[in-house]
């Protein structure tokens, strides 16, 4: 390998190394925010807050470095396909973060009134969908196509479950309308952890995209839009 | 203007044009759905359906054609950005699509019901939205960072209809609990209005990136997770 190859791979090596570390960031910062409703923990919503700089800021210098990478060394075939993968990861990555704010936003607004139920569902499709954050950036770091195969198989679960959830919040509603704010806040949680697991969905399709150069999305298997 | 260059820049132009077909397809679908509603218009609503697999075909056809043009062509600088710019502008036409399918979905079970209230507020968000798609995609053909800069700002104005409406139906709920499915299917087709200015914003930033090669994003002006 010539040294230019070399700096290029440690360029990739670096690419994907800052990936899997954004991606345990938000899946870390999702579980707090989720902390923060079960035990009304408020020290764990604050650290969600404080850790959206971080966030934005490895965003911003993700791509950058996949730019320069384009730029400066001109890739071909899967270091291209990898570089490209990187960039859209990365946009999911900053999304899920998004979305792990809007949640401790709404807990701590959940947290200023009573429970409104235990709260059981929530926390089981959160721990699915960290999961599915987790092994869709594992899958990238080691072109695991295999586990992006089940990361994309999951996504169908945690669409059943918040299903579930979604019928059960409306009945809630409708009989007891003094549950309406909580109920609704729960309902938004929920949908904010089924939109982390399509997002998680389009990672793991990046990924069997980039190892195999095969594009699976729209194949029929994702029923994307159908959930409520 | 050597003969390649002539054919990278034919490339270029190519896929803007296929990205303005693509926004403006994604715009017009988003405005059959509501209209859909206002109207209860079912073969407004049909087209949606219908349209999904043409926004799903030409998405993968413009991500291989940028991914060929970087591949072939090893572009750097500006060029390198349009093209950078146009996979991350495609994603968010993609997820703008589905949105757009789920209003429909929403809309048909709404229809379904009699008419809740007199649908103005959502319309009058409806419009203000397509407009951001349509004019974030002008400004991504025609380099308009002055345009690109005026849909960033819209979005502020957007979040702020969205509030008022989302407290509305809130209250709606509260007070009359057999108005809980409808009012809660606006309350997220309203949602889901608010997720597309989200990604005409990005869209707008991304052309300012590409045109000035500057990061505005995070820059302290957009208040992404704050919507409820």
């Amino acid at each position: 390998m010539t040294s230019t190859g070399r700096h290029f791979q440690a360029g990739i090596d670096e690419l994907k190394r800052e990936l899997a570390t954004q991606g345990a960031t938000v899946a870390t910062r999702l579980a707090h925010a989720v902390r923060g409703l079960a035990s009304r923990d408020i020290h764990a919503l604050d650290e969600v807050a404080i850790g959206d700089a971080e966030v934005n800021a490895r965003q911003m210098a993700i791509d950058d470095k996949a730019f320069k990478l384009l730029a400066l060394q001109q890739p071909v075939a899967i270091d291209l396909r990898i570089i490209v993968a990187a960039i859209k990861v990365n946009a999911d990555l900053e999304r899920i973060g998004d979305l792990a704010v809007n949640t401790s936003e709404r807990v701590i607004e959940l947290n200023a009134e009573p429970p409104l139920k235990p709260y059981v569902d929530l926390p089981r499709i959160s721990a699915r969908v960290q999961a599915m954050v987790r092994e869709s950036l594992d899958a990238f770091v080691s072109r695991d196509t295999a586990l992006a195969s089940s990361v994309v198989k999951e996504d169908d679960d945690v669409d059943q479950l918040y299903r579930r959830l979604f019928a059960e919040l409306v009945e809630l509603m409708r009989h007891d309308s003094t549950s309406v704010p909580r109920a609704l806040h729960l309902l938004l949680v929920a949908r904010n952890f089924e939109r982390i697991a399509d997002h998680a969905t389009n990672i793991a399709e990046d990924v069997i995209y980039y190892v195999e150069g095969r594009d699976i999305r729209h194949a029929g298997t994702k029923q994307a839009p159908s959930a409520p």
